[in-house]
């Protein structure tokens, strides 16, 4: 698996897991119903915004991830990231290494933290995934996330210092 | 004192004591140097944002507030809210009237909670009143916020349900 900065065309290969990803609606706080166009605005970032792909031998996108200031002003210094696995690709470690690639990315750009504003509190698999990359859980949000299938549930709000 | 929406010629009035509140960096993540162009178009909001002002009985712009909704998607009934109250019309209840404006307008709108992302811990003034105002804080991000004078401090997040 490689991971590399993603190009304009990358969007072709990214936007159908994307899709059905925020479709679904169980993990990300995005309308469900956005649009190609809008989604490649929210995901494809220029700088100081960073957007990367994870790829396979064969070329083929397994995940993505996005990263960029949090905040600015003051709290310039905590960067944000958010992240998507290709769910036919699932358990090989696409994520984690997608997180390990975001943290060395933020440290070396100067960040001092990274917050994750919005998990989702039944999407266990991503907190516990944070949790073992040194994430800690600041609070949670209670029912601020409406789920399709159980109601509103919490969000979690994650931070680390580097 | 009245709450008024801000209309664009507000923004002449509004903008001398906003600029001196960003330039000191004290309790706003925003850039210090923000311009009077980048500052308008960061609070004076169209729908489904809402941005007012208080202004006195001689029509003088005594402070301001913006509203809007904090997510996307699944957690679009989470509201935010920011605010700025001239100096030199501080201690006459400007700040609570606009809380209280504010939390009446995302109540009317739908929305069942808000929450405020980084109020800085040492603006303990703002602190004391989203409390007495129903607002929680949640977590204190750590080291989240450089302060000019006092070096990292922490960034509440505070949230309250309707």
């Amino acid at each position: 698996m490689l991971i590399r900065e993603a190009v304009t065309e990358d969007w072709d290969a990214v936007w159908p897991f994307f899709r059905a990803i925020v479709a679904a609606g169980e993990t990300y706080t995005y309308p469900r119903d956005l649009d190609k166009e809008a989604g490649r605005a929210l995901w494809m970032l220029s700088p100081p915004g960073h957007t990367v792909v994870a790829v396979g031998e064969d070329g083929t996108v397994l995940g993505t991830a996005k990263m960029n200031p949090n905040h600015m002003g003051g709290a310039a210094h905590i960067a944000g990231a958010s992240f998507m696995v290709d769910p036919a690709h699932g358990g090989k470690g696409v994520g984690r290494a997608l997180g390990e690639y975001v943290l060395r990315w933020a440290r070396s750009e100067g960040y001092r933290a990274m917050q994750f504003n919005a998990v989702v509190e039944t999407n266990t698999g991503a907190v516990a995934l944070w949790q073992s990359l040194g994430f800690e859980i600041m609070t949670t949000l209670p029912e601020a996330f409406l789920h399709p299938e159980k109601g509103y549930v919490g969000l979690h709000i994650m931070y680390q210092r580097f």
